[in-house]
């Protein structure tokens, strides 16, 4: 069994530190509100008082934070990650971050002789717990194949996808999919509920046939009620589409269903939205087809 | 067991009708072309020489035939399905046709005494073979549920959405996503290969994910090499994304990602590659970015 | 001078009357409804109780109707132009009609031995006013040079395009560009106006800058307020590019600005602004901002 | 008459400074390569060595430079714009730049007591020459009084837009109709094209039509033959597309039409023609429709 960091104990990371301590690894957390850890420690986490003391215990870190930015707080400045990290250490980034500052950062952890993974997941809180999260990774296939292992205890897919970055570029090219998918789904939907069929029924049908997606058969039934606390907002979704954009202009990609997309969620943040799951597409469609909130 | 009629026995309605012979009913076929029934004949099904024929000698007659011309060719004159029924009988149409054809025919239907049911499905040739088909159902309640165990012969999901017409709506709102998550999914694709992702690999990841819907899993591996022969190729998928849009504008329903992706097929079309599978779009989208066939 | 007949007298075609008589011709002249024409009789129009009556004393027949079905209202049965119409005589249709109705008709006209010409127009009222219309022509070489000059006493350019249809066919592809042009500014407008910008000093900018097409002069004002009758509203515009996408799928010609321009001219439907002029796109777009109406 | 500077002698920013001369003021100039500027030191301009230069020995300064970097590269530095300005100095800024780069650029110069203009222009090096340009202007609007007349001196209509960067704002707001009327214009065409009629024809009418605006009277007939040089390539404008698409997520504007003729500027660089003035959409397009280049 390994000894584990792990930064960030929010809904997807503390789920993985139960799983990871399930399976018999002693595992150091941090998290920037230590409240948040209560429910690991009586498990038999340890608490490290910042990222860098996570490190400094540990033989292979995990990070699984919001963004870019609080990918670099945690890794950045004097009680940052790299500040613990020591030569043959493995990094794993599991966050979903801009491909280049993944790169970036995964050069800064080489010049200390550790080693960076990317390891961004597919999958909800749900499929999480479920023991059905996906991951890719990106980097030294060396240090792949030492953590393969260790992924496993918190999900059974791993795809190895290349050098560093790519996994991370390979979680945008996926991501973009949630968005138009759960768009197509809204036009389906408004389309038979306009015929005259009642909204529930259409969504019945529409999960049991070819195109319902895990995405879609999650987020599909928040058409009839989104959840009140949202854990993938519009802004959140848009964070990703507008890295899947921007990728699609350095590398000459034209993504016509993904610009489409975009617009629209930049209609739900006008109609002030952006804190909704961003399955409230469905609320901005339906108000123009002349359907009242 | 049932006395059934069908009517169309081709890559779908041929294995529908094993699996009916297969639950015990007793199935008189007509196809127009009768060499497409030896191996069925062999199992056990009778022929008829009209679909009137096959009307005649049955309680409930089924069609599964190409598209809405094929249906009214099958029902209308003095050899059609219509010339052959009788009050209290039962017509279940699984093709994908047009609501607003569908719903004249059933006045026909009703003319004659007898129930018309629009019973399109979801799914590929493998769903139906696994016995994992998908139906929604159209018409009166009590016809629906006289053939409801029928159905469930064939596949098990069956769901009753409301009047005559409705199905088949229903039926045109869901194919819309087929489309538009086989666009959607290409550019991911694209964006992961010229990232530097081996295609394979990218496509793997993606058939882990929650974007991975069973369209997705079965269609996905097409970017790889499409089929010799599609089975639904540009002109039907276009066929179907017309009749959406044509809806979308009788319901006052705007269709955004729909009329994009459906621009995307009239380019396949201008490529000269209509009569490929509609997977096809991958291939428009990957000349556009400069890679070459 | 000729002797003309002149069919429909609505907003364009009497100002198009007032022209020719000014010109010196002789013009008959039919409306559905009688009293749209006492202004033009009091300037010499003579009266026709039918648009057969008014073809038999004519040499050349002009028609301006609403659109297809008016078309083929004044042409067909009895009463209708075809049945007024003698050999060598000229009828000009100059409505904005499907090019396959146009071409129907053609044949039907050729059949009387009468030449048909579609010429259908570019320009507002206030361009007709101004002298400044133009025409596109399809049909007959001969007939077109026939009637060249007719022509000109309403509007200096005319080109000539090709058989018949093609006008027909040139004047749907001119529109698209009409509904596109006039999103693609409101997009402008709404970008200035949210940067901080007064909104009647956007459109000042705008209408000064290189994007200002006649179009855009006439209706880019619109955005301050929408004129209370609509010369052109959202219901016929929206025909127009039904045409033109139904053509684009005919010919296999991807029209990906003028898919997406029609989506939200269905919002707008939706919205139910179906009867504004089609500048109402704007406020489509701005309620996506969260501006409110 | 007043006593003026002038930075980058390029293709507009050559003819503006012949037109100051021309209407009696004193002007020094200054560009990056000195051979350019021979011709107008043959007509009286005087010589900067670096734009600090320019900048001490004028009352007013101008720069007209490439992009966003271009105008960095001129204000920045011991040699820059920014080290030469006086108290009470105007400095007039007329390239097309990042709003947020302007307005940070201002406060740099207020600073030195100076007073910054933004005052892009809408037009050709053709609308130039007749002396057709326009302006908008942001920044105090004492200061625009002052320039007023000089810049009058260029172009007849400048309008005041309010306060710095909001005339930056306008011109990425003006600029995305450019692109889009272009796309439009270009499934115009070949919609005609595909009918049966001419290129040349569909041109022709087009360009008399009510959608000929000066950019497209300028640039509808580049789809006949691409001029060897781009004034205007791919390249540029999709940076000002780039430019509104991130204003408009910034600001909650949904820009569909945009952000779709985005894509296509995106596929134009994928084919390889991103040097290609930006009337290549046209070819991108017809490769699509089955048209060959």
């Amino acid at each position: 069994m390994a000894n584990l960091g792990f930064i960030g104990l929010g809904v997807m990371g503390s789920r993985m530190v139960k799983r990871l301590l399930a399976a018999g690894h002693t595992v150091r957390g941090y998290n920037r509100t230590r409240s948040k850890a209560v429910g690991l420690l009586d498990l038999g986490m340890r608490w490290g008082d910042t990222p860098a003391a996570v490190a400094q215990t540990a033989d292979v870190v995990f990070s699984m934070v919001a963004n870019t930015a609080a990918l670099e707080a945690v890794t950045g400045g004097a009680q940052g990650v790299l500040a613990g990290l020591r030569a043959g250490m493995i990094f794993v980034d599991m966050s979903t971050v801009s491909p280049t500052a993944s790169r970036t950062i995964a050069a800064q952890v080489a010049a200390t002789g550790a080693h960076m993974l990317d390891a961004p997941v597919s999958g909800s809180v749900s499929t999480l717990e479920e023991g059905r999260l996906s991951f890719m990774v990106g980097g030294e296939r060396a240090a792949y194949e030492r953590v393969l292992p260790i992924l496993q205890d918190i999900g059974p897919k791993v795809t190895y996808v290349g050098e560093n970055g790519l996994a991370a570029a390979m979680k945008v090219a996926t991501n973009l999919s949630l968005a138009v998918q759960m768009l197509a789904f809204s036009e389906g939907v408004l389309l038979a509920e306009k015929s005259g069929i009642a909204r529930e029924t259409a969504v019945e049908v529409l999960l049991n046939s070819v195109i319902a997606s895990p995405m879609v058969k999650y987020r599909g039934p928040f058409v009839l009620g989104l959840p009140k606390e949202a854990l993938f907002d519009v802004n959140m979704m848009q964070k990703d589409l507008l890295l899947a954009l921007e990728m699609g202009r350095q590398l000459d990609v034209p993504l016509p269903t993904t610009a489409v997309t975009n617009e629209l969620l930049t209609a739900a943040r006008g109609m002030g939205l952006a804190d909704k799951d961003f399955a409230v597409v469905f609320e901005v469609l339906a108000q123009l087809c002349g359907l009242k909130r």
